[in-house]
């Protein structure tokens, strides 16, 4: 069995990641950051998910980087925006974040021997972030090879899997629903509260109820109670 | 004042590269990493030295991601090699080393607004290690401007300085020396004891000696005890 590494944050994306790879018969070995990012409650939950969807190996690895980044999503001086209150690239925009997530996932997938790296990066994102663009995941694999050992001793180079790339959260959850995903366990919310419940209202939840609409399944996302008061207004 | 973002070990490479952004006139910022290595007394040397040397601001990111790595220089089931030990790429190797240290620098640098980030990789390192050739550092600057919020809107494209890639170490010690590096307070040695004394035969302390003794320039090194008896032999 050939292993993968897969970035998991146990969201939408990463969980439909995390299902396609087991059906394309991938061992996969999932990796977590905490990388002081203030919805941390993402974490422990992933964990159970990525176990209980059938992953070899699950680690967390801490990283204290949150304080040296300007990004809404770890800096205490910024708040985490609602969708639509900002123009162009996003606040929460995390600088670098997938190339050191990225960077990890290399140094671990080397380590293993594996030479497949998994990123749920998608078309939504991408009109967003920098770091979800096609010619960005192209340019990655490319430094990739030439930074290691296994490209320059010729034994293999390193292939990034991006399958949610060109879909839309529709056809993701269309997807992730046909290979058994149980959407309610996977939290996506930039302020999800203590106990993984969702805002409803930042970019992240927007994108995910978008989804579930447009794709005519119930939202299975346990909303806190503020935004399910919201939603019947 | 440009800001530049420097990968600091606090090592004759590293220190020798904060001396030449000093003098090209950039304002430094110094980051190193406690990745578990088990020489990890270099990093409050590291930060006294770079202070000393007149670094703006120095960071220490923890990054628990030792035990995930097959490398002499983490890994508690291997032991670091003396010099000659070994053949082709050698086991002080840390996967993706390079590529994880740069991703963060990068991650520092757009939050700080700069786009210039040094690294101390140089010709003798080359031979062994993948992450230090010319096309990799190439790759590399590709994919960060690539990468981030600053390439998008074309603010700037990001810098990678290596400017010890084609120098030997007699070279970078007498550039060092000339640009009054104290290398008695660097600490080079993969097996540093306690008190930052070098073991005095591992790669990292061969090459530094071997790179004294082509310079000409009395090595003010303090090795272990045991160093200094086997020197004498």
């Amino acid at each position: 069995m050939k292993k993968a590494v897969l970035l998991f944050s146990g969201g939408l994306d990463s969980s439909t990641v995390l299902a396609i790879a087991k059906q394309q018969g991938y061992a996969c070995y999932t990796l977590s950051f905490n990388y002081e990012q203030k919805h941390s409650v993402e974490l422990e939950a992933a964990r159970q998910l990525a176990i209980s969807m059938g992953a070899l190996r699950h680690e967390i690895v801490s990283l204290e980087i949150g304080q040296l980044l300007s990004s809404s999503l770890t800096s205490a001086h910024l708040n985490v925006p609602s969708h639509g209150e900002e123009k162009g690239i996003p606040s929460t925009y995390v600088p670098a974040r997938n190339t050191v997530f990225l960077s990890l996932a290399l140094a671990w997938a080397e380590s293993l021997g594996a030479h497949d790296i998994f990123i749920g990066v998608n078309a939504v994102d991408y009109s967003g972030y920098p770091d979800c663009r096609p010619s960005y995941m192209e340019a990655f694999e490319k430094m990739a090879t030439l930074a290691t050992k296994e490209g320059v001793e010729g034994k293999g180079t390193f292939k990034i899997h991006a399958p949610l790339l060109h879909l839309t959260k529709k056809e993701i959850i269309l997807l992730g629903t046909s290979l058994g995903v149980d959407y309610g366990k996977t939290i996506s919310c930039y302020r999800a509260d203590g106990e993984g419940k969702a805002c409803g209202t930042c970019d992240s939840c927007y994108y995910r109820k978008e989804g579930f609409l447009a794709a005519n399944i119930p939202d299975p996302t346990p909303y806190q109670r503020l935004a399910e008061t919201a939603d019947l207004d």
